[in-house]
């Protein structure tokens, strides 16, 4: 197997989801030959069409690739998936892009490691139209040389491919941050417009400003990264104090118009929590000792 | 008083803390006659050096000025230092920038009008380095013949200057809306550090991606407006149900982890409420029916 060129390692894509599709679609308009499976049928009819091959069974589609990615809703899902193919598995590479809790990959790891498979952990982290662009970020870790000799069929999904480390749960970790502060800022975004519909506005009236919020982003998080790797929070021109007090003007309203609060509720404890701490005048940034200090 | 061309509109700032004093220097960058004031003494030393006038109380302030610009950490203070100067107010034009909720605001502009005083209420929308250049945009509300008149001026502290409405109320409206955004997405991005350095990765390692979440906001942002304001939210690629499955995630790592996950909790739960209301198949967008119908 070893002798396969990388432009013709044959590539099985398990789980057509939205996800496993457009991970199959990429192999596919990348050339590789590949193999598709999906525990419900149906869902790799237009994929066939495109020159994928269906697999009849899941351990017919493992036995028909060298290189086995793995694309379901959880590990939960993967392992009932996997379990029973052990031995089928055995001598390839399996690459679990399915996004799921550090714990889980390690474990998946270590099962992969007792039947001799070379195991990568992965996830995707763009939505599935962007999947096969060459600015895609998906992420990888655990076994390198698997990595290495898959490079170039992997960056077909994504060219910003991230080998982060041998320990198979940093891809999670990885993940799970990245996700944390999406569904952060999206949940901020949709309150922002319950917020402003409330009074009337539209959100299309708010949207073409949000880009300003969007701009600042990218140098805060440079910075607040430098001041939690320092353990120091110099306040910059924005203080602690003054920020909390912008959040409980958020929460007044919000309350006042009868909507959920319980995360600016949150927001505003952990606020709280980290000035009570003696951070009032310091930046944002030290409310991280807040949220590592779970009340 | 009409007579004076905006050129040389002579200004008055009241309030010099971080935000008060960037105003006041983005002014006398511009060649603005500017008088200064502050509760406490001493703040305007600075100021002074570069051409400002340190007025003597806050009445001696507004009577050198013809549009007053007043930024207090919020109404309660701008109340506190306004409330007697009604008539020294009169025929002037008030902007007060300090941020509240919209409530105060139109409060604000009904004590105005009772003293004949020209009145925007306003919200400084991006940090201090910013204010002044081209690019920072400013929200303005309540008189609009203020605000033509003044409006030169006013793009001094911002050439992005936004006169959202009549009803004095907007500019808190479109301020709080966007911070909303703001904290969900610095608290995410906290959180997501405090997550990541749990398992040992350092935020540097992390911040570099973070750009990925970042450049798929903008279009996020757009499509969810549309969605809300059209009161449907096709579920697009990423449905609900898998999307509160990557937030459990989240919750489950930052839990084992010994992690604040109060603001993760709220998220999964508005998340469910809109699943329970049949939303699983559809677009995050959805989410906003759950926020509006608090529990
Ligand atoms: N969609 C996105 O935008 C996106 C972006 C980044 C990452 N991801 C990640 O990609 C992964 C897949 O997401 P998706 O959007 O493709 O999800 P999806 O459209 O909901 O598809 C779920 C897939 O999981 C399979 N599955 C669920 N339970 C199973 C079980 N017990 N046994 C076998 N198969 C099972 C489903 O098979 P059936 O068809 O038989 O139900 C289906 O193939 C997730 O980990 C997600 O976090 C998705
Ligand atoms: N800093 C930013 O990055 C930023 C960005 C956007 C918007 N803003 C908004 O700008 C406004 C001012 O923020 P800031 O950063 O300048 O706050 P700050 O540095 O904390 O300054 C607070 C100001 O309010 C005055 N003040 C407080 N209580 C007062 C009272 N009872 N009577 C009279 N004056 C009182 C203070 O006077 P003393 O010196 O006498 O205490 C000081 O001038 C806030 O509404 C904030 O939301 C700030």
């Amino acid at each position: 197997m070893s002798t396969t060129q990388n432009s013709l390692t044959p590539v099985t894509v398990i789980g057509l989801g939205a996800m496993g599709r457009a991970l199959a679609g990429a192999l596919l308009d990348a050339g590789r030959p590949t193999t598709v499976w999906n525990r419900s049928p149906g869902k790799g009819d237009d994929l066939v069409a495109r020159g994928a091959v269906e697999a009849a069974s899941a351990e017919d589609a493992v036995r028909a690739g060298e290189l086995i990615i793995v694309c379901v809703v959880d590990h939960d899902a993967s392992d009932a998936i996997l379990e029973p193919l052990g031995e089928a598995l055995r001598g390839r590479v399996l690459v679990n892009v399915t996004s799921d809790i550090p714990e889980r990959s390690r474990q998946a790891a270590a099962w992969a490691a007792s039947y001799g498979i070379g195991y990568l952990d992965g996830a995707v982290m763009v939505p599935t139209p962007l999947v096969g662009s060459p600015d895609a970020l998906l992420f990888y870790a655990g076994s390198r040389k698997a990595y290495e000799r898959h490079e170039s069929t992997l960056k077909a999904l994504g060219g910003r491919a991230a080998f982060v480390g041998t320990d198979a749960g940093l891809a999670a970790v990885y993940d799970l941050a990245l996700l944390d502060f999406f569904y952060g800022s999206i949940s901020g975004l949709v309150h922002a417009y319950a917020l402003a519909t409330a009074d009337g506005v539209k959100a299309a009236d708010i949207a073409p400003y949000l880009d300003s919020i969007v701009q600042i982003l990218p140098p805060i998080a440079q910075y607040t990264a430098e001041n939690i790797d320092a353990g120091s929070y110099p306040g910059q021109e924005a203080g602690l104090a003054m920020m909390a007090s912008g959040v409980s003007h958020i929460l007044h309203a919000a309350r006042a118009r009868g909507l959920d609060v319980s995360q600016l509720e949150s927001v505003k404890a952990v606020a709280d929590r980290a000035i009570a701490r003696g951070h009032g005048s310091d930046d944002w940034a030290s409310t991280v000792e807040a949220v590592r200090s779970a009340s």
